[in-house]
C-alpha cells in the first residue's frame, strides 16, 4: 500500500490519513471510511496491525476516493519524535571524496521542524551560500522497540519514502565545531514523500534504483545496493540507544553526485527545481525559493 | 509561577499540568480548577497569556492543592519538538580543557526520548564505560517564532528548568565520527525538572549558583554568569536556523567540574546518586541504575 497524509486542496483545514490508489491516482479518505480511523499517521501507525487491515479494506472497497485534483499532498510524517540521519553510508558516495568506508553507521539528526512536503517549496536561508541536495531512501518505524535484533528489525519497519537531506555545507563542513546538526535542519530542508509505501510492496529494498535531477539534469544516480549499513542494520544498530517509536524516520544516506564534491562546486540556486527518484517507492519535486 | 507536570502517585494514568504552591510544596492541580485548562505543558504553553493567568488565578485561590505525597512529579515537558543543547558555553568549563572560547554557539542535540523525571533514574547502558554528568539551566520556548531578535528574545522564553546533560564520553568523543548525538542520547540521559519555573520568577537567569553533587560530594560548582552565550543570544542564533516552538528545551552548557576532565577521569556507576542544584530553579536527584 501507499499511505499518505493529505489535506483537501480547497480546505486548508485538517490532516487526513489516506491510501493512493496506485501512484499518482485517487486517495481513498481512510476516515471517511470508518469514522473511527485516526487523522494523521502517526496514530495510524500506533494502531499497528488494526490500522493496516483497515487502509486494505478501505483499498479494497472501491470507496471515498478523492480525486487527485481535490488532494494536496503533505508529508507522510509530520512532527515524529525523531529524524535519525545516517552519514557516509553509500561505498561509491565514500569513494567520490576520498573517504574511508565507515565500519560502524555514523549517526546525526534533523529537527523534525524542518520537515516538508513532496512538492512543496524549499527555503533557500539568507544564512548559507552553499545549499547542496543529497536523495536518500527513507523508512519509517511501524512500532516501539529498543534492543531490535537485525534479525527482527524489518517488523519495527512501516515502510519507505523518499527524502531530499537537504544540506548547507558551509554550516555543516566549516561552522559550528563540525556539527552537522545546524547545516542539516534550517526549516524546510527535509522534502518527504510522497507516500509512505509499506515493505511488502517493496520487492528489496537495498535493489532500487535512487536518482536527484537538479533542473531536469541527472546529478545522482546510484542503486541502494551500495548502501554500507542496510534497514536491518540501522535499526538494530539505533535501538542500542534509543527506544524506537512508531513515526520515527531514517534516512539512509546519499549517493555520489553531490554538488560540493563537483569541480567545480555546485551550490542550489533560487528557481532551480530538485527532483528526487527512487524505484517503487516514488519521485518528490522541490522548487528552491 | 513554579509549573509541573505530574501524575498522582496512586495511579499510573494521564499526565496533568500543575502549579507548587512552592517549592516542595503541594501542587495545585491546573485541570481540577478550570476543566477547560490542557493536560500537558506543550498545550498549556501554546495558549499564551490565556494560560498563565488561569495557571495565576489557580494559585491564588488556594483551592485544587494536591498533597506532595500525593503526586509524583514528571519532566516539566514530555516529547518537545526540539532539545537544543550548547557545547562549551561556560568560560571555566573551556579553561578546564584547554579549549579556546568560542566564538559562535556550538549546538548539537538530543532526542527527546531521553528527556525523563526530576527524580527518576538515569540508566546505565551496557555500551558504554564513560557515563558523565552535567549540570546545566535549562530553558523553554513559549510562543512560536523565527529569526527572533536578542531585544525580544525574553518574550519567546517560557522559563527555566534544571538538566543534567548525561553525556557518554566514549561515544561523544572517540566513536560516531565525532558527531556527539549517540553520546548524548541514551533513554534517560536529560533528567529534567523539577518545576518550569517563569522567567518573572528568576531575578537573573545569568547570575545563579549552579552546581553538581555525586553521592553527596560537590564536583561542579560555579555560577551562570561564567556562560558565554547567554539565553536571549541562544533564542537570536538559533532561530536563525529553525522555527522555535512552545516546549522546545534548550541546554545552555556546563560550567566545570566533569568527570571526564578529572586526573584520572570518573564516571558514574551504578548506584551512585547525582544531584544538580540551580539556585532559585531548583533541583533534581538521580539514582544511576
Amino acid at each position: 500500500m501507499r499511505l499518505v497524509q493529505f489535506q483537501f486542496s480547497n480546505d486548508d483545514g485538517g490532516v487526513r490519513v489516506g491510501v493512493e490508489q496506485r501512484e499518482g491516482l485517487g486517495v481513498v479518505d481512510l476516515k471517511a471510511f470508518d469514522a473511527s480511523m485516526p487523522s494523521t499517521m502517526i496514530e495510524f501507525l500506533e494502531m499497528g496491525h488494526k490500522g493496516m487491515e483497515c487502509a486494505q479494506r478501505a483499498l479494497s472497497s472501491g470507496q471515498c476516493i478523492v480525486a487527485r485534483s481535490e488532494v494536496r499532498l503533505l508529508p507522510p510524517v509530520l512532527t515524529p519524535q525523531k529524524v535519525v540521519c545516517v552519514g557516509m553510508n553509500y561505498r561509491d558516495h565514500c569513494l567520490e571524496q576520498n573517504a574511508p568506508i565507515p565500519k560502524e553507521p555514523i549517526i546525526f539528526s534533523k529537527f523534525s521542524s524542518c520537515i516538508t512536503g513532496p512538492y512543496d517549496n524549499i527555503t533557500l536561508p539568507d544564512e548559507s551560500q552553499e545549499v547542496d541536495w543529497e536523495v536518500e531512501l527513507a523508512f519509517v518505524i511501524g512500532r516501539r522497540g529498543k534492543h531490535i535484533k537485525e534479525e527482527d528489525a524489518m517488523s519495527f519497519v512501516a515502510g519507505f519514502t523518499v527524502a531530499n537531506d537537504v544540506t548547507a555545507r558551509d554550516w555543516q563542513m566549516k561552522r559550528n565545531g563540525k556539527q552537522w546538526l545546524l547545516g542539516k535542519t534550517f526549516d524546510s530542508f527535509c522534502p518527504l514523500g510522497p507516500a509512505l509505501v509499506t515493505s511488502d510492496a517493496v520487492n528489496d529494498p537495498h535493489m532500487l534504483g535512487i536518482r536527484c535531477l537538479v533542473n531536469g539534469a541527472t546529478v545522482q544516480d546510484s542503486n541502494t545496493d551500495q548502501m554500507i549499513f542496510r534497514t536491518e542494520k540501522l535499526v538494530a544498530w539505533v535501538s542500542q540507544f534509543v527506544t524506537l517509536s512508531p513515526g520515527d524516520v531514517f534516512l539512509t544516506g546519499t549517493p555520489p553526485g553531490v554538488g560540493v564534491f563537483r569541480n567545480p562546486p555546485v551550490f542550489l540556486k533560487k528557481g532551480d527545481v530538485v527532483e528526487c527518484q527512487i524505484d517503487q517507492v516514488g519521485a518528490i519535486r522541490n522548487t528552491v525559493v
